[in-house]
């Protein structure tokens, strides 16, 4: 696809997250098969169906732009999950596992973040509706509160089992 | 590198982070060569610097625990950086390359604020000294401010230009 204007990039940018929620939604059951800990398993499951609403929240936002709703390789996010399954076949002790299954999570939601940030700058900048709007800022409050709740689990009990 | 112990990980994830943050060093002037907005050339200068201030703190982690500072490759940046130079080569319109480079670097920062929070928690948990904690969290600290200044521009200049 050649880009040429801000609303290219836009759809470029759409392309690119919407092929990574993808590519999470196929990674979740994995990490939460691998995960000892019950609470970083519930972590991995629920953001699951999150994920699933997440992936039809794009696919309304390219109806409201006329496209067709089409993931676009995204070597980021191809990189940041291979990281993520080299370390479960690295790692033998399953707290510590968890304590880096746990690390990987969060560096995949701020990734989301980022993108979704962006997307939703480029949005107001292009004047888009207020509806396709909403749509992209529930994605990232929910990426957000996300990471919030990985972060909380990290320092409360994930890392204090793997250091004993 | 065998990871059996949190200090295994702890060390492993500097190394991510230090090779990523050597990648980068690499990438900024590309990018500063290629951004046509003055500001944006700027933006991509003063990380330079920063960049190389980091790498020392990052150097002084590695003294404090007695380990050579290595870098491990890291998936996940080689593909946010990969991104990033695609889009140097498929966008022509100057100011929708500014827009997409100054993405990329939020991509970027984001990707260094989660493995810096991660190393701290990390430290914390292993009651790692106050010196070394400060050096990760000096860093943590830049990413952050980093990441909000870019945000700034782009919603102040950039997506402006690019959707003129």
């Amino acid at each position: 696809m050649a880009i040429t204007t801000l609303d290219d990039l836009f759809v470029h940018t759409l392309r690119d997250i919407l092929y990574a929620e993808r590519q999470i939604l196929k990674a979740l059951p994995k990490m939460a098969r691998k995960a000892s800990s019950a609470k970083l398993k519930k972590a991995f499951e629920s953001p699951h169906s999150e994920t699933e609403d997440q992936i039809q929240r794009l696919e309304k936002v390219f109806d409201e732009i006329k496209q067709k709703a089409r993931g676009s390789k995204c070597e980021a996010i191809i990189g940041i999950i291979e990281e993520a399954e080299d370390q479960i076949d690295e790692i033998s002790d399953p707290e510590v596992l968890d304590a880096a299954m746990l690390a990987s999570a969060q560096a995949v939601e701020h990734y989301e973040i980022s993108r979704y940030g962006t997307l939703l700058a480029y949005a107001d900048r292009l004047g888009y509706s207020k509806q396709l709007k909403t749509l992209l800022a529930e994605n990232l409050k929910e990426e957000k509160q996300a990471d919030a709740k990985l972060s909380k689990l990290a320092e409360s009990k994930i890392n204090d089992k793997a250091a004993a």
